[in-house]
């Protein structure tokens, strides 16, 4: 039997049988099966994350209780909410051995339809969010991810991204019901006043603002999220845009931000290579059984079979017909006179027949497909430093990321995604995790990646938890002053350090000293 | 000699001469008059809230070094940026006593004209930004709430709001500097990360997201503020609508709210009765002599004179010409055959001459204005509950408060404030301070107002010094347990109580049970 670290296995077996009395022994899991099921399976080595055991509560009273427990027994717990963090962790736990709490059995849905938001528990992810609107004719639409899989929450808490103008998915919770360490149920915002009928209307409440505390963080069980939903909008127009060579990266980013910045474009447009696109539809077998670096004859066969350029962007305008129109008018006109390769139209007017794609808030999972790239049991994991929206900027980490992954053997697999003011450089390492030399080659190319983002100031805004210490270690100011913050709270609210060690690089106090 | 409590004279003597070591004799302000001065003017009994002394550092190591010794001598401190934060306390401490710790003196700007970002320390007013952006000849706009004398990095802490597509303050906040009440220095976000360049650029950084745990809160000192500017539109298009009988506010609501939950209109539109109008522009003995409630007459002209709506709205479209006419189009239609007093255009495209507007980023003080409506020293207390965005629900709130407005003998001023999904009822509560028996009136008065709220599941999002516990309390999902959190990090960071105790209702361990 494994254990967490300092936990005897008779300890262990005296949690589970209470976790078991408070939650019933059907919902605790503790074989092998059920510890390598809850496993990272992305991983490079599964082996280093594997729970001891989970625990599936289907209610808040049940999770305040296994909290209590965990307290007595001094058992840390690992929330995940649906546990589809692919390519960051799956549902594995930071520490070896600790106890997943798996809240993917509370599936409430609340939503008010007038205000467009919703209330949800962990465990609705976004093909269930997606069922109930359809179900009740809600002219709702969902912002999702490239995996829709996963927990609605879950997705917001750890940041997840979106397609459309709702993309930003932490950025639309309104209010928070959490569990905190010590098990007391706190609601955030005007969740804080009883029976208020604000609590997902207005975000700030009165006093601190505690919704973006509880994201990538481990603070508390988050056991309801308050999230925006966008009103169906009259008409969804834009076009993808597609470039020929890899230095076109630099003026596209400079023709787009000004649009992006100045809020004719609401979504967040995402310039990727041909890979990305690729990687979903075919696999690297299919064009070259040699292992060294893709020739450029292999890199032109993919792209003039799928007819795809070296970057593609797809940008899209949500709202009146006329007004979208225009937008997209608007954004021609800044292409005019310069190289693209093509313009693919995409137009959705009310009325047509659903467009069906994530632009439109329709749950997708194609884009996992792209773990099947090198063949084998196929994995990636998420290298995505943030840096200014420039084009010159962009362009010189295109160049040193892109040499970085020829040298460690690695197909180039990249995105930059348009914020208002930021690019977030999206890479995917694709991995076979049946290839033994090349899993040896991942974590010195991920350091060297992580390293060279450090230098140029740049920090990851989101990671696997194989490197959460090593990127929260980048973020060095004042010697680690807002790691040093983090811990305070963390102190203060887990004094027993039971809820999700070693989170973001936030570990508890009795853990500290031995981890750094 | 004021003291705080349980600070001996003796003792806050050597406090002050400790802090005159540290930032020079000539930056401690301890006369009676220094008192008055750094007092609440609009407060009802500015005797409750007058401080012992105040500070002013320049730089953040004063700062550190204020804050060590407030532990050393277990001082208490009251920070402020401008003072000016009118209606809700001014300068003036929660705490009788407090020490004020006057931050004006900092007036650092650091703009990124082309992210559209700044940099201010907290003595930076608007006035001084706008002279900045101009002088510089930056396409940049600010956006300013009605007192722009006020500082641009303590409105936007305090939640302050303004005009533009920018105007909810707090939300555009992008990365902070502060000083710990232990005397640390901490960057939040990607200013986490030493020298980076995205400080102001991206706002989650890795973990938990500090930024609006520092509004409205006593956790921190603020010393810098990244802050996003809104890039110069092309083109200002909208109108000014009024609306003769106070019933209109129910369907102008529920005609607007759509195509603000939409994102048609970007800015939070305010629709004021005619004394929010009038107040700027004349007094009421201009008018009456009558001390009891306003006739219908008087009203009536009043209106006339000034040619007003009892109701009326500000709606504006900035960004492209064309789109900004097309939304202005889709407006309008929405108000086809509906009981439209008056449409008066509002227009303004580059190259105009300036428009010199609150809605263009102008700074304006003329709202203050309406503190001399009733003669005398005026002065106003803010009351400001939340409520969902509903015309039958704004209806309910405006003749429920406008009851006790007559009931408690003042005039009605208020106005509704339309954000995405909430609707903000902003009353500013006027009155004269030379009228003893009035004054007499304001605490039963805002009590009631404040019961009220709570009856109906309304929390005010701001409220005055006077009234912080009050409205905290109101806010009592399980208990107070958001109380409790905020009660419990309060302890965590600040363990000697010395940073701005009773701020939004939070008090430090050592004055909570008296206070209770």
């Amino acid at each position: 039997m494994m254990t967490p670290p300092e936990i005897s296995t008779a300890q262990l077996a005296a949690a589970l049988k209470a976790f078991a009395g408070a939650i019933g022994a059907a919902n605790v899991f503790s074989t092998d099966e059920d510890r390598t099921d809850y496993g990272d399976h992305f991983a490079a080595d599964e082996s280093r994350h594997l729970p001891s055991a989970a625990l599936a509560p289907k209610t808040v009273q049940e999770v305040q209780a296994i909290v209590r427990i965990a307290n007595q027994y001094k058992v840390p717990l690992w929330p995940i909410s649906r546990g589809k963090n692919f390519g960051y962790g799956g549902s594995a736990p930071v520490l070896k051995g600790s106890v997943v709490l798996d809240l993917s059995r509370m599936k409430a849905i609340e939503v008010d339809p007038d205000n467009g938001t919703v209330l949800v528990e962990p465990g609705v992810g976004f093909f269930d969010l997606h069922d109930y609107l359809q179900r009740h004719k809600l002219p709702l639409w969902l912002s999702v991810p490239g995996n829709s899989w996963g927990s609605v929450a879950g997705n917001a808490l750890d940041r997840g991204v979106g397609y459309t103008p709702y993309g930003d998915h932490s950025a639309q919770i309104c209010g928070l019901e959490v569990v905190l360490p010590t098990g007391e149920i706190v609601r955030t915002g005007m969740g804080a006043m009883q029976g208020s009928p604000n609590w997902q209307l207005y975000r700030n409440g009165f006093g601190p603002g505690w919704d973006q505390m509880f994201c990538q963080s481990n603070f508390g069980i988050v056991t309801k999220l308050g999230l925006w939903l966008m009103p169906e909008p009259e008409a969804v127009i834009g076009a993808d845009f597609e470039f020929d060579k890899p230095e076109d990266l630099g003026w596209v980013i400079d023709t787009i931000m000004p649009l992006r910045r100045e809020g004719l474009i609401r979504q967040s447009p995402s310039l990727g290579n041909w890979l990305r696109s690729a990687a979903v539809m075919t696999t690297r077998d299919q064009w070259t059984q040699d292992k060294g670096p893709l020739g450029e004859d292999v890199v032109n066969a993919i792209r003039k079979r799928f007819n795809i350029g070296w970057w593609s962007v797809q940008i899209r305008f949500y709202g009146p017909l006329e007004i979208a129109e225009a937008s997209l008018d608007r954004l021609k006109h800044a292409f005019n006179g310069k190289p693209v390769l093509a313009i693919k139209p995409a137009r959705w007017v009310k009325g047509d027949p659903p467009e069906g794609s994530p632009f439109s808030g329709v749950p997708v999972s194609f884009p996992l497909a792209n773990a099947n790239w090198y063949g084998g049991r196929g994995g990636h994991i998420g290298y995505s430093p943030v840096l200014p929206p420039k084009g010159d900027l962009a362009m010189d980490q295109f160049k040193r990321t892109y040499e970085l992954y020829r040298q460690y053997g690695i197909d180039y697999h990249a995105s930059f995604a348009m914020g208002e003011r930021s690019l977030t450089n999206v890479n995917q390492v694709l991995f076979d995790k049946d290839n033994p030399e090349m899993m040896k080659r991942v974590d010195g190319f991920f350091h060297a990646l992580v390293g060279d983002a450090r230098a140029h100031g740049y920090g990851e805004y989101r990671t696997h938890i194989d490197y959460m210490d090593l990127v929260a270690s980048t973020y060095d100011f004042g010697d680690g002053a807002l790691r040093r913050l983090n811990e305070r709270v963390k102190d203060a609210l887990d004094p027993n350090g039971i809820l999700a060690p070693g989170k973001s690089g936030i570990w508890p106090g009795r853990q500290r000293e031995t981890k750094k």
